[in-house]
Parts: structure tokens; C-alpha cells; sequence
């Protein structure tokens, strides 16, 4: 580049602000301007659920970084309450709403970071527009469950999915002292993952006293005003309030219109750079498609590890440092309630769809030696090709040495081991912490027993 | 094999067996039979210091199985107190001596296992036949400790090295009220360990009020009739009893008479397969060399889970399989009061001695997300080649997520990983677990940017 070149950036949160920072770091004389819709930049919503419970106690421990510190700090200028509402790619220039003053003005731009981020899907249910239902994706959407709590101390509340945030939320609700019950259209909690590892969870829900209505679609909310039940095939269920949690769609209208082309599951397209099919213009985060290392192909997984990964590659890129994301392995984890829950790589139900010739393998064991006290039970199911004994995937649960372990079979899908690989880890061994053969041994091994009476 | 082949193992602990056992599935219809010179087979020796510690109430607990089991459930014919006294090769016969009934016997074999695992190394101390200097390696060992600390109620222990197994020692008599102190020749606790680590450990033992003599060399023990003081060139130490915890050496006395050659450090020299230079006789376990896959050359490690799998392996291929035990990357994991500390691949002590042009990183981060409460601080040491990045070796200390966590590198070191690797991988998230950057994930950037600095 023969001059300095300004980096402008749509969303201010982890893909936004992770390219913002590593793009000023690779060109410290540039200009860098993040773009902001709500008031809060930088922040950690993987811990609303946290904020909700009280285990957080105040919302700013949630807040990387404020607009003045991202300035002090970073010399990055961060604009809040505003709003890009078009991109011209011609002109390079970004239309913008200061929402605040409520103003309009332009943007030049030389590079373009699109972080744009994730918005909850909403599904046309009649009366979705009713009071009290709400959302939990961003730091407004945390503030007000919170409040509403905290206020309307209500009694019982209705969770719409049973996926990782409805799981969260659950324990998070539980913890507050409310009576929750989860609808969930699939027949198991946890979208894809086995059967095996949703059940150990669905027990614990029953345990705990939450109501799991599986198989169950909602039809419409009904209330006076605010919501007061939930109608669903199965029969109505009454709500003071409810949260809506049946995923995330890539965000991507503002993209859409400046002629990006789309990819995985209707997120922006992008190479390995981080490069949309626009010159100059970087798309990452939860607007953004990703490699999938273990099929090869694009998905759409939209979690914070990544968008900051992808926001960093992408504002190296933007900064003139040919660098990659290489991709991911599908790797994620959850607390709910005393389980850790774990998974990696591909489960059953995605092994099908990629139409894969698969086994898998599933084993019970302890978490510690067994003549150390306190053990708990740990469950590991693996997924493996059926013709090579290639690892597919992973999924784990137990009370404790589940989220971290999960990473040692991540890893393991990242350099494309096979069963006869992860049977040969050198894993580390203390009574306290695993048994001698530890647990994903011994997965491997009764897997390759498998393989092999079959091949 | 045109007939049904006997198999005989010397050594009833983890290595051997695993040999038995294997062997058997291998061959059902072969005979197995098991020497051991002790009264107990088949115990997890590492639980020792947690059963001294009154943690593991009943030393039945150490026990995977009996004599009576083994016969029941596997088949094997187990012969405690029965001590191999002689291996003759040619004629393919061992000479016994059943030392409950004192009379010897001889045993034919076709397969031969030798499984007759590590001895502490003791030095040629003066005093060091007084009563109450204990070892710690069998049941034997750990009985004895706990009956002294149990009937004698001493008051005060020198534990003579500052190995893993002194750390554990310390940790254990400190659970039973005794004032403990540790004499280690070195600069550090835990041998090659990189001193930011080893600091780590040495801070905790001083908060425990474990007192901790570094540089420090036994000349001798004093007392009258049993031990009453640690002669050292730092002064003198009272003691009301000794822990010897200065190493473990390979015990070959049979198998050098034998005419088996030996390898690194003086251990069983044995192949992929097991195999010693005779034939149809194998080794495993804490008395046989290993490979080592960092380096490529042989090493010396004894610990439990890579006995279990050299026996496996040893097993199988004196039953007609053949199958590899490929080597170790020298993983280790230890708890020392509520630390967590692990290790994996080369330290930099270890780099040295193998004259690699190696750099190392430390990094301190927190075990959960800021926002999210009770995190604790965790130290990461990655030990990477100067020219190439690939990963050498990692170690970690921490009150949390560190038992497991190492497992991730050793994982990348199998692989052969280089940081770019570790610096991609697709590592769990969420609050509870980890940091958005995964401690590891950020060790690996840090190391990166210090490796292109330098390049």
C-alpha cells in the first residue's frame, strides 16, 4: 500500500473489534473507525446467562473494553449508537445513522471489515409481539431479562429450544428460583449431539426440576397484552415470561444489498483471508461462514472463539499480512447445571448428512482412578469412519474433566488422526484426574475393536 | 504357532499383567502364568501417597485384581511370592524360588515376558540401614509408611528429593499433621522442570509451611538404631523417619544375566514390538527403555500408563499379533496440595541436553473468562525449535484446568505440531472453562510473535 489507508468496521463487538485491533497493530499510522448499532462494544455475551443467574454480578465485568479505553488504549475510534445502513463498494463509502442525533452521514472507507454479527432467529408465531418475550444475544437483551426478574418477580417461565443458550438459560433460571420448562421441537436437548449424551443431560434437567417438553412445536403466545401462556401441539403452557432461544442466522442484509455473494447457510461468503468476493472489503464473526477441517466444506458456526479468530485474520489481511483462518473442527462446550458437556467434529446426525460411512462407539468410565474418592462418571462417544478408522468427531459429558478433555480429541480432528492414533496418545496420568488408561483410550480402543470386527 | 504356546510373565504389576491379559484374549486356549515375587498384584502404585494420606482408606482399593480374580475372570495363573531367580534362554526354562514354602522350581516357557519393573535408587548413604528410611514403590512400602505414621504418631519427616514423588509425599504427610521437610540436590523441585514452573511449586510448599532445601546433598543418616537426623552439607535436619524418593531405576539383574542387551539409561533395550534381542522374549514396563517421539531417540520413563501399554503391546505380540507400541511424548501430571502441574514433550533443560536450538515462552492467564467468578491463575511454558516452530514441549501449573489441558499439546506433539498449529486449533469456550483465547491458544500467538521476531 503506498499510502495509509483507513480501516473502517461494521460491529464492534468480537469479530469487530478483534480486526480493529490486529489491523491497527499491523499499520499503527492508520486511521480505524468501528461502527456500532447499541451502546456497548467489546463484550463477552457467552456470559449473559451468567449475568441472569447473579453468578456475575455486575454487567461491566462483561465489557472488554469501553469506546474510551478502545481510543486510549488502541487508538481505535469507536462511534456507538451508530448504525451503517448501506455500502456503496463503488464509491467505498459506508452510509451511516447516527441513531443517538439522529443524523445521517457517509463513510469513505480504503478496507471494509463487515462484523455484523448474529441475530437471534424469531419465528412468525402469532403473538410474537406480545410483551415479555424475550431474546438473549446482546448486552440490552441480558439487562432486560434481568430486570424483568429482578422487578416483576415472576414464577415460571417457558425456554423455546433446548440448544446450548436453552440449556444455559435453564440453569440460569433454575438458579433464580423460577419454575422453567424448555419446549424443544427435536426429539433430544442439544440439537445434533447423540442420543447418549443428550439423554444424560435431559436427566439432569429432570433432576433439577425443569419441565423438558420434547418433540413439542410452539404454535403461538397468547396474553393480555404480555404473554401469559405458551400454545403448543402438545398442549398450552403458562409463562410469565419466556425466552426465546432457537438459534442464530447470520446477519447479513447490509452485506446482501452492497451485491456479496453468500455461502454456507446464508452467511457472507468468504476465503481463507477473510476476503468477501468484493475487493477490500473482509467479512468475519457471526455474519460469516467458516471451513469446516473435518468435512473439508463451509458451515455456519457461530460462536465467540471464532469470531475473534476470524476478526483478527481478517484485520491482519485489511492490514496488508497475508495470513489464514484455517478453519474449524466444530469444537464447543457448555456448563449445565454440575455437567460439563462437550463436543467436537461431527455427531451422528451430521455424519448422515455429509453422507458418510460411519460408526460410533460410546463408553462409560470414571473421571478419576477409581481408588481415589470422588470420581464421577464420564460418557464418550466417538464417531469414526467406517472403511479408514478415521475420527469424525467427539462428544463427552460428566460432572467434571469433560471440557478440557474434549480439546485433546479436537486436536486430534485437526491433524486428522485416525482411532488407532488417539488409542496411542501419551495422556497424561495421576489418580486424581483420570484413570490409567484414561477414558478417551479406552474410547479408542473399544472403537478400533469395532472397526476391526468389522473390517 | 503350530501348538498352543505358553506364555510366563515375570512381574504382576501394571506391565506385566497387561502382557498376561492381552496374551490371553489373544489366545484363549494358551496357558498364562504370572510370577510375582510379592504378595499383591495388579496395583495402581500412584495412589500410594493418597493412601498414606488417609485419602484412599483401604489399600484394597489400589487393587485392580487378586490372584483368585485373575484366575476366575482372566484365566491367568497368577504365583505370588514365587521370585524368577534365572532366565535361561536356550533351554527356555526360568528358575523360581517360592519363597513361602522356600523350595525352587523350574518353569518352561515359550513366550517369555519380562515385566519386573523399577527399583528407588538407593544411594550409598552412610546410616542408610537404620530403621525407619522408607522407600515408596509397592504395597509393601506404602503399609509400612502408614502403620508407622499410624502407631508411632512421629512428628516431623525429611523426604530426601524433590521429585514428583516427593511432591506428593509432602502434600501426603502434610494431610497427616507432620511437618515435612524436602531435601533436593537441585536448583528446583521437579527435576527438569523450567524454573518459572518449579517456582510455582516452590511458593505453594512455603504456604503449606512444607520447608524446602534446595541445593542441598545427603551425606548422611544419624540416630541410634533408627534414624534420628538428615546429615546434609547444609547442616543437619531432624527426622522421626525418611522418605527416599530420589528415582527410579529400570530392574534388569535378571534380564542382564540372561544376556539381553540393554539400552538408554540401562533399561531393557526392546523394539516397537516389545521384543528383546532374544527371541520370544519380551519386555514392558518400568524396567524397559521407550521411544521417545519428540526426539526420535530412546528414553527412560517409568510410569503406570505407559507400562499398561507396553504390557498390552507386549501381550499381543507374544500371541501372534503385530501390533506397535510407537513411544511416548513424555507426559506427566501431578496434584501438589491444590496445584495442578503437568508436563509434556521437552523442558528447556531437556532441550539443552539434546543440543536443540530451542526458544521458550511463558505466559500467565486466568483458568475461566473474567467475568465469570473463582478463576484461577495459569502458568504455560511452551519450549518450540528456533528454526522451524515446531513444538518441543509444554509444561503447566495452575489450581484448575491444567490436568487435562497439557493432554491438548501432548496431543500436537504426537502429531508433530509446529505453534502455527497450536495457534489454530479449535479449542473449547465457555466462561466456566476457559478464556475466549484459550490459555494455550494464547501461549502459542505469544510464542509466535517471538518466534518471527527472531526470524
Amino acid at each position: 500500500m503506498s499510502r495509509t489507508e483507513n480501516l473502517l468496521v461494521i460491529g464492534g463487538v468480537a469479530g469487530g473489534m478483534s480486526a480493529a485491533s490486529s489491523f491497527k497493530r499491523a499499520r499503527p499510522d492508520a486511521k480505524v473507525t468501528v461502527l456500532e448499532k447499541d451502546g456497548h462494544i467489546s463484550y463477552g455475551a457467552c456470559s449473559l446467562p451468567y449475568y441472569i443467574a447473579d453468578v456475575v454480578k455486575d454487567i461491566q465485568d462483561l465489557i472488554g473494553f469501553t469506546p474510551e479505553t478502545a481510543m486510549k488504549e488502541r487508538g481505535i475510534d469507536v462511534k456507538i449508537h451508530h448504525e451503517a445502513t448501506k455500502i456503496d463498494p463503488k464509491a467505498k463509502i459506508v452510509s451511516v445513522t447516527d441513531l443517538q442525533n439522529n443524523r445521517t452521514l457517509t463513510l469513505p472507507y480504503d478496507k471494509l471489515v463487515i462484523a455484523t454479527g448474529g441475530v437471534p432467529i424469531i419465528p412468525p408465531f402469532g403473538g410474537i409481539a406480545l410483551k415479555n418475550i424475550f431474546t438473549i444475544r446482546n448486552i440490552n437483551d441480558g439487562l432486560a431479562i434481568k430486570k424483568f426478574i429482578d422487578e416483576k418477580a415472576p414464577k415460571q417461565a417457558v425456554i423455546v429450544g433446548g440448544g446450548y443458550i436453552g440449556m444455559e438459560m435453564a440453569e440460569s433460571l433454575h438458579s433464580r428460583g423460577l419454575k422453567a420448562t424448555v419446549i424443544e421441537k427435536m426429539d433430544r436437548v442439544l440439537g445434533t449431539m447423540d442420543a447418549e449424551i443428550a439423554q444424560i443431560v435431559e436427566k439432569k434437567l429432570n433432576e433439577m426440576n425443569v419441565s423438558l417438553q420434547k418433540e413439542t412445536s410452539v404454535e403461538s403466545f397468547e396474553g393480555n397484552g404480555k404473554v401469559e401462556k405458551v400454545v403448543t401441539d402438545k398442549g398450552a403452557f403458562p409463562a410469565d415470561f419466556v425466552i426465546l432461544a432457537v438459534g442464530v442466522r447470520p446477519n447479513t442484509d447490509l452485506a446482501a444489498q452492497a451485491g456479496i455473494t453468500m455461502g454456507a447457510r446464508g452467511a457472507i461468503g468468504i476465503n481463507a483471508h477473510m476476503c468477501t468476493n468484493i475487493p477490500d472489503i473482509y467479512a468475519a464473526g457471526d455474519c460469516a461462514e467458516t471451513i469446516h477441517l473435518v468435512t473439508g466444506g463451509k458451515t455456519y458456526i457461530p460462536l465467540g472463539s471464532t469470531a475473534n479468530k476470524q476478526g483478527r485474520v481478517a484485520g491482519e489481511n485489511a492490514g496488508g499480512k497475508e495470513t489464514t483462518f484455517e478453519g474449524v473442527v466444530g469444537t464447543a462446550v457448555t456448563k449445565i447445571f454440575n455437567l460439563e458437556v462437550a463436543r467436537t467434529g461431527l455427531t451422528a446426525l451430521d455424519a448422515e448428512r455429509e453422507k458418510l460411512d460411519f460408526f460410533s462407539t460410546t463408553i462409560k468410565n470414571r473421571s478419576r482412578a477409581s481408588a481415589y474418592p470422588a470420581g464421577k462418571p464420564i460418557t464418550i462417544t466417538l464417531i469414526a469412519e467406517q472403511q479408514t478408522g478415521r475420527l469424525l468427531g467427539a462428544q463427552m459429558a460428566g460432572e467434571e474433566g469433560v471440557a478440557h478433555r474434549i480439546d485433546t480429541l479436537a486436536t486430534a480432528l485437526y491433524h486428522g488422526a485416525g482411532l488407532e492414533d488417539v488409542a496411542r496418545l501419551d495422556l497424561a496420568y495421576a489418580p486424581p484426574f483420570a484413570t490409567v488408561w484414561d477414558p478417551i483410550l479406552i474410547a479408542a480402543n473399544v472403537a478400533l475393536k469395532k472397526l476391526r470386527a468389522k473390517g
